[in-house]
């Protein structure tokens, strides 16, 4: 057999290079990504010049990115591999909630406020009432957990997208659960957004016949001893959108009921319960 | 079944959502790269810090890209990619000159010399005399073929690399065939050098235990009317990297004599023919 490359044996002759003193997970994850990625050659016969266009995309990928875009991130996020990644990492029991993905828009160290405080402290858009309670797989009430939470707003941006607006920490806020589990505090309803896409993930997405959006989702980080932590959304279910999240975050079983309520302060209420798993 | 992602059908949705009136051929490439990426994910159960690492390597791959310097392609040809897609677009009958990578150091237009003429100018490297025919598969001499060759100076430079130094052109040069189909110019006995190894690609090189290094090569474009363009090297056999070209450029065929010889102006001779396919 020969020791020099062939159209046959490509994968094989890259592999059989690596050291056999390095890393052992580094040597299982780049042979598999060699095997994968030389067999997608192969499956479509790839030609020079869908290479050239390759290079080109990933180099205008790399050079768009900043301290404040993660073009790379999206890439990721619009073949739906960064939900497979952490689908892998969090898999939990039926009944635990299930998490979606992180996103690129959460601050840490966000104002810690009292049980039903508000976080919308621009007064735009449609007040709601998020509540429920965090619990054990068991049932049991977590009192002391920490509810994490962020969202758009009713012009579908970030308080971190707009750093000139005020108040600062808009549409963001921290809770902490009592002793029955429960969590309240007021948002907004949520708004459904487009991601960054003015760069080439944009292009790929419009080349792809896909349109950049999100359905709307109020964001929640639960973190409580002893328990793993739920990085997870809940989704506006009657969105537009709920079908065809650009990134693919959503899940069934995280779609929250939105009600509309005649109360005084909040037009809407979202109840929803965190179910955590023992770490 | 569900619309929404999981684990399972992860590739499946996400090819989904590509629109039905798109370039069939993007569709068909983005399917293929993404079932694979979503098993290479799979195989290995990529965990979060892995994708993150991931994230950060392309990042400062494309941000390294200058007009000069294409990491990206550094990046394919370490992994055997661009070996790969030269194979896949470069299938040839036995018996015809197989190609190779083109590799980012060729300039075209180089100055057309006489036969038999020099393109070391410099008049450092140990002179060689490079000829032979350029042959049709049946053994058709072919007059008029272009040999564009090209290769390192004697410290392992293009001189591309070093744009201050005069003069300029050298090691380059192209070369017309006579009627009996033959080319003959002097350069030097190339030597092996390292890619670029001083930025991410150079680092990854590191930690799977590989060297940067590629060995000796002449590099030819040879084209004529009428026949496949053929882009190939030929290599010095007795080169102690001729069995680990870290971007799997050698193949068998391609592995030229390089004979000592006590001519007065060459002490090298290497002799090659080349066999063009009917385009
Ligand atoms: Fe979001
Ligand atoms: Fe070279």
């Amino acid at each position: 057999m020969s020791k020099y490359f062939s159209e046959e044996r490509s994968a094989e002759v890259v592999n059989a290079r690596m050291g056999d003193a390095i890393n052992p997970r580094l040597k299982e994850v780049m042979a598999s990504l060699v095997t994968h990625l030389h067999a997608f050659a192969k499956d479509v016969d790839l030609s020079q010049e869908e290479w050239d266009i390759a290079i080109d995309f990933l180099t205008r990928t790399g050079q768009i990115c900043t301290e404040e875009r993660q073009e790379f991130i999206l890439l990721s996020d619009i073949l739906g591999f960064s939900m497979l990644v952490d689908a892998i990492s969090n898999r939990r029991p039926e009944g635990a909630t299930e998490n979606t993905v992180f996103g690129p828009f959460h601050v840490a160290n966000a104002p810690v406020r009292e049980f039903g405080e508000t976080i919308s402290l621009d007064g735009k858009g449609e007040p709601c009432l998020f509540t429920g309670k965090v619990l054990d797989t068991d049932g049991t009430p977590i009192a002391g957990a920490c509810v994490d939470v962020w969202s758009d707003n009713s012009d579908g941006y970030y308080d971190v997208q707009q750093p000139d607006i005020q108040p600062k920490w808009n549409n963001r806020g921290r809770f902490i659960t009592r002793e029955d589990g429960s969590y309240s505090f007021v948002g907004i309803k949520p708004v459904s957004y487009p991601i960054p896409d003015d760069g080439p993930v944009g292009k790929l997405l419009g080349a792809l016949g896909r349109h950049p959006y999100r359905p709307a989702h109020m964001h929640f980080l639960v973190t409580a001893e002893g328990h793993q932590t739920i990085v997870t959304h809940t989704f506006v279910g009657d969105d537009s959108y709920i079908g065809d999240d650009t990134v693919f975050g959503v899940k069934e079983t995280l779609v929250a009921p939105f009600t509309k309520t005649d109360g005084s302060e909040t037009s809407w209420l979202s109840e929803f319960d965190f179910v955590m798993v023992r770490a």
